[in-house]
């Protein structure tokens, strides 16, 4: 078997493995509303997965250890004495009714490098880690970026188990039942590099038919939520004049995030701002609404005009009680900030690409990803392939075989580079 | 028992076998949002309160009849021989948690009116018929008016029994369980006047201190429905400049329907435009929406102005397509006419409150009512009292006990007037 065809076969196994119905994908065209992966922690699916993993990555050689919350780790010892490892990967969850390659590609990616090392002989100086990070999406469990924020620290590895799903069942028990946990902590000074290749889930890439993105920050993201309280009253019956209509006003703030977000992105770029969530109560025509409430997304690489963005639209927000009479409430859900990612990662990302002849372009990621947490730790790359139209959280997100290659090329070579680093 | 407390006395008994709980309410601040009334056609509500009515009506000295959907007509012979007979009422269902004297009002201060008649030894030259229209408010069996639609013969009493709820009920099966059917058939031929006295459900009365409304034109009302597909993306790795978001196009048609109906309002008072249904999908903070559901409701008591509102409507929807590169759909789901109602009853009306001393004031109803269709037949006035605070279709509808004497006042000479014309 061809490389390449190793890691496609790896591929579509597991999209099988990860399908309810079990269908098998081979080529975009079969793809449908019907083939999404409900591949979440705690599910059938994962286990399977998990399981067809784990014996892949034990026939490529590597040491499989489980820590307390599920995280997998595949080490290739290296053939110095010293110097930290280098790590990469990503995790095999997916969202409700999602794709085949968001997360998993990362891990096969991974895999398939040390594959192509161990095919070669190649000997790599430092040790390599292949990494499957728990519950990055949260779908089930409620908490992104499980598995690497109890990585870094930001939770306990208790706190980490103790997290229930909707069925009440705690992690703990969940992988206790699958198998899938064990008493290695893997401690992130032992790591001197971290690269999680991922699909971009964006359309730049595929737009401009470039088939690689060297990441050079993954954004920061805050959620704003807004309660506008009107006068819920009969459509029919109440004058215009004597009406205090709250979606009205909402209008004005979803024009205001969009219009405010278009006019930074074009100074800067890579500010977004998106109301994706607008409930309206109680929602008949023949009433006018009593209670708006709103969910606004706000992203930037550069913090400082993510914050300056957020403070405004509380502010627009606000007004709306002085223009039209509304009472409004404006939470900040939460703040993260941008990742900036490593130079030094980059420049091996950006050297490897050069050396097996493949373009790159220089970007950011708008997506929340396991590398921005390890990135507070280790010195930290990604790389993206494109995403066919951008799609992603869908059961039709896809991309090409080619790409796919082309992306295992360079993480290969950029774990052979910084292996020697 | 004083006449204005027998008509209390009757309204709290109703509100009593109307609410689930049983709970008894005789002042305002007995009201809460547990207080509503479910006095849906089918339910043991409705079945209670029209077993007390009868009670009172046949106590009234009334004939009492049932037709094959339930309407309920209560007869007190005319002391001529000819002429055709003044009908008065209401109806008795409620909508889902609603208020005490929606409807319920209407029809006991019909049954007063002819109490007070007897009491006097009043000779009516016209017969009287208290009228009972069945399911009014649609809210069990989903066609709203259905009891009066089916006497002015829109739809056959046939269809009209076969109507069924959400438990696949027919209203045949329902009414014949509770006892509350017949084969009566009304000819409106053999009506001559109709009345029906109505909480206002606004807040016109009630803020300018009136305590009667005379009901001139009952509104048009249409319902437009608009369906704005976008591009459903991930909010963080999609540009802002390749977009393609219904929400944000949506704004511009909440707005629009706002500001042209203030518009149209200003110049004729009677226009209104309400948003009150807007659906997002997906609907989540980190997605940019796919597509977006819109339900707007425009009434005017002037036909035209109407159609001409409607019509820009859509064509503003329309042009979303060109400004921002939306598909949209949109579809009238129904245009009801105004009803102009009859000058004669509303002269009657009128003189009536100038003979008992009560200040009225014209207007007219934004919401439906029976009398809206009985008006395509008979001649039809519409009497008004206060809603305080405006508020109606919600438990905590109020109107004092006052105002209600004072409009059962006007009905009954009203009633009077009419029987000698």
């Amino acid at each position: 078997m061809k490389d390449s065809e190793r890691c496609r076969v790896d591929l579509i196994r597991l999209g099988e493995l990860g399908r309810r119905g079990g269908e098998r994908v081979e080529r975009r065209e079969q793809l449908s509303m019907e083939t999404g992966l409900i591949r979440v922690e705690g599910s059938p699916e994962i286990k399977a997965s998990k399981d067809y993993l784990i014996e892949k990555m034990k026939e490529a050689g590597l040491k499989v250890r489980f820590d307390p919350v599920g995280n997998i780790f595949g080490r290739r010892e290296g053939f110095k004495a010293s110097g930290g490892a280098v790590m990469a990967g990503s995790h095999l969850d997916s969202v409700l009714n999602g794709g085949m390659f968001d997360g998993a590609l990362g891990v096969i990616a991974t895999l398939e490098a040390v594959r192509r090392m161990e095919d070669e002989g190649f000997q790599n100086d430092r040790p390599i880690e292949v990494a499957v990070f728990t519950g990055e999406e949260g779908s089930a469990f409620h908490m992104v970026l499980l598995g690497s924020s109890v990585l870094i620290g930001e939770a306990t590895y208790e706190e980490g188990q103790e997290i229930r799903n909707d069925e009440g069942v705690s992690l703990r028990e969940a992988l206790r039942e699958q198998g899938h946990v064990g008493d290695f902590q893997l401690d992130l000074d032992d790591i001197e590099y971290f690269v999680e290749l991922h699909v971009e889930q964006g359309p730049i890439l595929h737009n401009e038919d470039i088939p690689l993105g060297v990441v050079e920050n993954v954004t920061g993201l805050s959620w704003v939520k807004a309660i506008i309280r009107g006068e819920e009253n009969h459509a029919g019956t109440t004058p215009m004049s004597m009406r205090i209509d709250p979606l009205v006003a909402s209008a004005d703030i979803i024009k205001f995030v969009n219009r405010r977000a278009n006019e930074l992105a074009a100074e800067s770029g890579t500010t977004v701002g998106t109301t994706g969530r607008l409930i309206v109560h109680p929602g008949l025509p023949n009433i006018i609404p009593g209670t708006v409430e709103l969910g606004i997304d706000i992203r930037d690489t550069n913090d400082a005009t993510k914050k300056a963005l957020i403070k405004e639209v509380i502010s627009e927000i606000t007004s709306l009680e002085g223009r039209y009479g509304v009472r409004t409430e404006t939470e900040v859900l939460f703040d993260h900030k941008p990742s900036a990612l490593s130079g030094v990662v980059i420049g091996a990302i950006k050297r490897s690409a050069e050396e097996v002849g493949i373009r790159y372009h220089m970007m950011n990621s708008g997506a929340g990803h396991d590398a921005q947490n390890i990135a507070h730790r280790v010195k930290t790359g990604m790389i993206f392939v494109p995403s066919v139209g951008g799609v992603s959280h869908s059961p039709l997100e896809w991309t090409d075989w080619g790409d796919i290659e082309r992306g295992v090329k360079v993480l290969t070579r950029t774990l052979k580079n910084l292996s020697a680093l």
